[in-house]
């Protein structure tokens, strides 16, 4: 299921038709929305007309997108859309959507479109459609969208560089993650040369901190609990952390990766203590262990190195305790 | 004072001659140390006899760069070096260094050497030595070694090309810098081709944390003055909370990051006690005003937005309001 170069009947339908629906999938990411803004700034620099839907507006995480403001959220308008385009000269195009159903509940409606193409680089990924393009060794969908634009010998504007950007960078976290590949810095570096710049990016990725989220990180540090042996690291955040810190519970986003953070530790565990005396974990591991399997446990699920599960009627200090038992277990049976 | 190709006569020298001394400046990062290693690898690669010498070993946070075990910090023998060398085959090369005085206290000795080159991308270079490239425009030294072996048609063994990765990826801030270029980019994706492996860098540098680290994280972001207006961030450590955390001062590497990425601060400020009554100041700016220019008023320097200073007898509260009134003004008189 993977190509690394763009089918020509997809490049074919881009050059010769004139009308395109692209749609994504529900709470969009980094690199949905960039994906989707730059595959709709190339599909206008072609004179092409163009539609981009989405169920719900963007998140205020990602309203400094530019030409954001061309999304719409009406289904009706969609329908409008296509009715007038004439299914002749109509193209839906389905970005970084690895399975249908991430379409949301309007997905029978979003889909009923032919031809319906898919450009993705999930892993996970479950064909739907009738035209493919699915690379999971590309970084992000982001990336693909610039293939496209190169094969068809397209440039992008400012604006559509820059959504290209950000796609690339969310999902592959500054170009840390393994899924960075030569050809990523290589098209990163020519978005660059188009006149990106690097620091508007990553002020508008990374430099969101309100203060009451840095005063929140301090108040969660001081509440690191590391084993004997220095490979299990705890962190928790209560109600009155919050309080305090002026804080809101979305601002603890990435605080888990601090006690990963430490050279010696194998899991890293972020207990939150929620109303009704329930208590969410998330759970970071480098390998050592499946965390997955260890929140399956505790009927949860995740990622083989990103997991999470809930505890109803335990304390903090008891779910802790549950947790740190069955981990050390874990890390004790995979001793080499 | 800006070039923006390798001088033909430095690429003469390195041709020619066969012992090759290289020096950086003293606490050294991962530019100095990166850059430093893989100028040893592709000078070793070219069959040349290389001595690497800092006036202390390699702090324990860059101890993973391969070869690092090749740093020499005997001054002896390095004299023993340079006589068995010869004048006629011997070339001294100083990294990353922007004047001369950060070569520490037995400068007069290291730079009793001639030729002596410097290659440096510090904006607030002071010349020294006999022969120099110097590049402002460039995002690290470690680009510039980069351009060097590509001038030579020299190749990086795996091991120098991960070094000149690390040199990169920590002066751009993992690309995320301004002074990340379009070449930078292009750079790093021929080193990824080279083999480097992305994430593995990433993990050097970025979970390294020792538990001490991030108890002393805790304590300086406890330190956090906001200025009324939200513009102006400072944090602070003391020989105590060393102390108390069980931390060394190479552990503060990277604080000064976190008051920087409140969204609404422009200029950023992270003072270091040190001992003899002086005080030590990093000082970080999102590009509204030029912190290399306010830290030249105290006899300090570097780049526009990531530049350093020092104090002597001043309190770190007298420092912190000095700085904090220069900056205040620096930042009114440049209101749009």
């Amino acid at each position: 299921m993977s190509e690394n170069v763009v089918p020509e009947d997809i490049l074919r339908l881009i050059r010769d038709r004139g009308h395109f629906v692209l749609l994504t999938h529900i709470h969009p990411d980094g690199d949905a929305l960039g994906s989707l803004l730059g595959l709709a700034d190339m599909l206008s620099e072609m004179g092409k007309t163009v539609f981009t839907y989405l169920d719900q507006p963007v998140s205020h995480l990602y309203d400094f997108l530019p030409g954001c403001e061309r999304i719409r959220c009406s289904l009706e308008a969609l329908q409008d859309f296509r009715r007038q385009a004439g299914r002749k000269d109509l193209v839906t195009i389905v970005l970084d959507c690895g399975e249908d159903e991430r379409l949301g509940k309007d997905k029978h409606l979003l889909l009923d479109s032919e031809p319906l193409v898919v450009i993705d680089h999930h892993r996970s990924h479950r064909n739907y459609g009738h035209l493919r393009w699915v690379d999971p060794l590309r970084s992000s969908t982001g990336e693909m969208v610039y293939e496209i634009a190169a094969a068809l010998g397209q440039e992008f504007s400012l604006d559509g560089a820059f959504n290209i950007y950000v796609a690339i960078v969310t999902d592959t976290g500054s170009f840390r993650y393994d899924c960075t590949g030569a050809r990523t810095l290589e098209i990163a570096g020519r978005l660059l040369a188009r006149g990106v710049k690097p620091e508007q990016v990553a002020a508008q990725i990374y430099d969101n901190f309100s203060p009451g989220r840095l005063k929140l990180l301090q108040l969660v540090l001081g509440t690191l609990d590391l084993s004997d042996d220095e490979q299990i690291a705890c962190i928790h955040v209560t109600n009155d952390m919050l309080d305090r810190a002026g804080a809101a519970i979305q601002d603890i986003e990435g605080f888990v990766d601090f006690p990963r953070a430490i050279r010696s530790v194998r899991v890293a565990v972020f207990l939150k203590e929620l109303d009704d005396n329930r208590v969410s974990v998330s759970l970071r591991a480098k390998g050592a262990v499946d965390v997955a399997d260890i929140a399956k446990e505790f009927g949860g699920g995740g990622h083989r190195n990103a997991a999470g599960c809930r505890f109803c009627g335990l304390s903090l200090e008891e779910a802790r305790q549950r947790l740190h038992q069955v981990i050390a277990e874990r890390l004790a049976s995979h001793l080499p």
